[in-house]
């Protein structure tokens, strides 16, 4: 049963998205990478191309036999925008919206906590994003990690490493959390 | 013109590689990754799997036209064998020593330098590799980022940023290293 989904829109944050990926998958977590792009094969902001582990057809497949804890992932990065507009954003947004309603965790990076303040799901909570950009509805955090109940943000590229094993410590706990950062040499 | 190649053996190490394309790209750098595997895709050490920019003979194609101070970037991970055994290793030998003979920069990080000491391109410079492995020729360097002249080591994933960062400087000057570290949060 896939326990955390990193979502992949033309244009996103390879560090961002694709550190994710690797340091979940050291900690033993079931990780799927989904496109919302038109096909399964995915370029990066930097011109990196992924092929992703599931379409959407096959992301809500696996999503309706994950488990409760399972973790949205947003990566950031010049894709974002796609989140709003790409071909499969409404269904993207309802799912969101859906997965939060039900207070199942979700992770954003950089530009994406910006769309989950766009959707009204980081409202009176602690969270931050990219420097140069806002959340209105949040109140600023002052890591460059912050985890307010089921939610877990973080400012950029360089805090992808700490993003990903914050969120392994939500799924796996504070000892293979600290194993897998002693194996990246964090 | 390309000044900077990343080597992609079946299995290696993500965040290592792909930090280093997308770092260098923010940095106006020319990078192209290239399979050093039977096809142009290839899949990392913890499943992502990548296009390549290059194949072989597009590599040799492109090398041709480099610039002398173009960048052949070793990572590690899994996949560091492949640099020994894979199909292209012989030619990927000869021309890594005959790069190394006309004193061109080599970069390595994680269990990749083990790949330069052992064809003797470490011997006697400071250099750096993951903790757990040895660089019998080397002098063991006391950073997580080590540079002697053309050689640039680092230890592993978590320093991956800084090892792509110090690649960055030797080619395009500290002034857009520093600009592309402050756009990371580094």
């Amino acid at each position: 049963m896939t326990e955390a989904f990193v979502f992949l829109n033309e244009g996103f944050e390879e560090i961002e998205a694709l550190t994710a990926v690797n340091v979940l998958r050291r900690g033993g977590v079931a990780v799927q990478s989904v496109s919302l792009a038109p096909q399964t094969t995915v370029t990066g902001g930097r011109g990196i191309t992924v092929v992703a582990d599931l379409d959407l057809a096959g992301f809500q497949a696996a999503y309706a036999q994950a488990p409760s804890q399972a973790v949205l992932i947003l990566p950031g990065g010049p894709g974002t925008k796609g989140y709003f507009e790409g071909p499969k954003a409404t269904a993207f947004e309802a799912l969101v919206k859906a997965h939060h309603a039900d207070q199942r965790p979700i992770a954003a990076i950089c530009a994406a906590p910006t769309v989950l303040d766009a959707w009204g799901i980081l409202a009176g909570r602690t969270a931050v994003c990219y420097p140069s950009l806002r959340l209105p509805s949040a109140n600023p955090g002052r890591h460059p990690v912050e985890t307010d109940g089921s939610l877990i943000t973080a400012r950029g590229p360089a805090t992808s490493m700490a993003f990903a094993l914050a969120i392994l410590r939500t799924l796996k706990g504070d000892a293979i959390q600290t194993e897998v950062a002693n194996q990246l040499l964090v």
